[in-house]
């Protein structure tokens, strides 16, 4: 099954069970979206004609200039550095629908078919779909709660070079914040050293380092990271995108990368190729929220919906699953998914009597296994996605325990 | 040069040219922009909560359905048919960023390198470059007064087809109304000869028509043409595409497909993987003023603005182009150019003494040269694309004075 498939097979089931408790679905909280915020920006880009206008205007492809420098100057204060010490400027920012089209822009680039891309496994499976498109190879590296195991990476860059392959590896992807699926932070150290690899290994031709921080800001606790671009000091090996579609609005649909000098003429022009260029009035509104402040204050309110959902979800994981034999779950310090594995003899596929039962009792979640390259051998077929982000905090304890009591029928039909 | 140097090249003389009067600029009427319409509609959804998070939530890869069913009944009123005469449904509908963004999903899903696109010759200079980047060969069609040639593409058909390459041949691609850049309306019977002759070469697949209608509402006079799309009965064989770029506002960035219905999932599917779906709160932001009116009435406006510019160029080419010998142009009945020829031993191009002239005495154009495949033999060198959308009627009058001078100084100089 495609991902693509998987998405729409998910979206079918939540059509025709109108009453299950969706656990499944990566949409944003509805009620903290942004409608008086949206409304104040609109007004004050609306208030004068010139202004107005110039956002009804065509933009250019890489975005609009004043955005790009306001997420330059956000994206310093998140790295704790000056416009100096950043070493990089606007010349290194561009403007995409959502995060996603960075993500599918620098596939498009990049990889010829045959081309390997080094991925965590599990990880973000549109990604993988993104792959797939361009004809890339995967090779897949374990995760423990440090995120992507850096010791695999070595051991699978040693092994790619003894085979030859060595100059078919384009790019190492990694969700280094509350990794979607995984709910893991890349470690600090892990950090440093996937920079080291991936320079070390960069031999005939750059190997890069796509870092997907979509989750950096939907920090509740725990340790802040530095991001992975701020171990590149040479500014020329990580890609870093981030999106405001999580902690703003995923219906304004903007997203950016910070990328080194030399990618942005050819993402660019491939960008232009494909669309002239995002909409310009969603990247001036974008632009009107963060100069204005309220950019910061709603986050706080987000941050702080999103925490107590997650408190939720960790304290009815304990409630009602510490009791079965060979569960485990990761309890994460942001963004919006637990990672939950079964026991072995419960497969949770969407063909699995697991997923089966769980949708008759009345709730749904993602498989793990589609987190996994579809052609992967000996996937993990037992894990489960359950993102807290769109239920109200009474909505997952409710799902969680139809979840558990879905868990103890399958265990009990296996005794 | 490839379309997307040449399009930097320009802006980099606007640029280093400030007081340069611009005849080249495909941007829409700044005036013109529908700043206060944009602040009711917005308003409007941000006036209740739910309706203002339908529209900041993610939408769907084909687009909004309200917006979807708006935009159909809005194209079965312009062909003057009712909804089961159109013998479509919603699900014929996808919106995308802008048309540009279908032009460029129709290029990744039909062809694969070495195929070939049937094009007119001039054509659209930026799906040229879509065309580039799939690796597609293009065949050029002569254009006259009525638009593509049909006798010629039936010989080139023919052609293809004893050359055994037939099977090779994916799409015809027609800009039907007010051509960019040669503001020639597709002639009635070649528009149903065209889909006939499609249809009858269409032997062990279906060789596509693309109708790029972006100018179609912008009639400011003349014959009101029915659509290619009308003449095919089967509606298997046409992909529509239009734009509220040119008749709202190309800043909200909206365009869409009326697409044969087969062809909506593999579309999608790419478009998914490119993007998840083009801003929904922009498509929520059209939607609310087609359905207000809003869109009718200021597009009535957006017509008489244009109306105007158009009546002072065509009065400025005879005030000042009448007297020079071998200088034709054509005049249009809607869109946004009038297309030139020089003499022949006037060529236009970048480094044309020429285009140093006029950049030099104050005025730029495109060449008509860019408007044909980089690859084409004997492409035509003296002809030049003129844009009445940016200037004021005064600014247009001043800018063809200084081109008929900076005309006449070349003429004289080849004496």
């Amino acid at each position: 099954m495609t991902h693509e498939l998987a998405i729409s097979f998910l979206m079918q089931q939540a059509v025709e069970n109108p009453g299950v408790i969706s656990l499944a679905a990566g949409l944003v909280a509805p009620e903290t979206l942004p409608v008086e915020e949206v409304r104040a920006a609109v007004d004050a880009i609306t208030s004068s004609a010139t202004r107005g206008r110039g956002a009804l205007q065509y933009g250019t492809t890489p975005g609009y200039y004043k955005l790009r420098e306001l997420i330059l100057n956000h994206f310093c204060s998140l790295e704790g550095i000056t416009r100096e010490q950043a070493g990089i400027d606007i010349d290194n920012l561009m403007l995409t629908t959502g995060s996603q089209q960075l993500l599918s822009l620098v596939c498009e680039v990049l990889f010829d078919p045959g081309d390997i891309c080094l991925i965590s496994g599990p990880t973000y499976f549109v990604f993988a779909g993104n792959l797939d498109g361009v004809g890339a190879r995967t090779v897949t590296i374990p995760v423990d709660d440090g995120g992507m195991r850096i010791d695999a990476l070595e051991q699978a860059l040693e092994l790619l070079d003894q085979q030859g392959e060595l100059s078919r590896v384009k790019l190492i992807y990694n969700v280094s914040y509350y990794d979607n699926p995984a709910g893991t932070c890349l470690a600090t150290d892990r950090r440093r050293q996937l920079v080291e690899l991936a320079q070390r290994y960069s031999r005939d031709h750059r190997i890069l380092i796509l870092e997907d921080a979509a989750y950096r800001e939907l920090r509740y606790d725990g340790e802040a990271f530095p991001s992975i671009w701020s171990f590149d000091e040479s500014r020329g090996w990580v890609i870093y995108t981030q999106t405001f579609s999580k902690t703003f609005s995923p219906g304004v649909r903007v997203g950016f990368g910070v990328v080194p000098r030399d990618l942005l003429a050819p993402l660019s022009e491939r960008k232009g190729n494909e669309d002239f260029g995002s909409s310009n009035f969603a990247q001036h509104l974008v632009a009107e929220v963060l100069s204005s402040g309220a950019y910061e204050s709603h986050l706080q309110k987000v941050r702080e919906n999103y925490r107590a959902k997650r408190d939720a979800m960790v304290e009815a994981a304990h409630a009602h699953f510490a009791d079965i034999d060979g569960v485990t779950w990761r309890e994460p310090h942001g963004g919006l998914y637990v990672w939950m594995t079964l026991p072995a003899n419960i497969p949770t596929g969407f063909s699995s009597p697991m997923f089966r039962t769980a949708v008759e009792k009345g709730v749904m979640y993602v498989p793990g296994e589609i987190c996994y390259p579809t052609g992967m051998t000996n996937r993990p077929r037992t894990e489960m996605r359950l993102s807290y982000g769109v239920q109200s905090p009474e909505g997952i304890e409710k799902g969680m325990q139809i979840l558990a009591e879905a868990v103890k029928a399958r265990a009990s039909d296996q005794e």
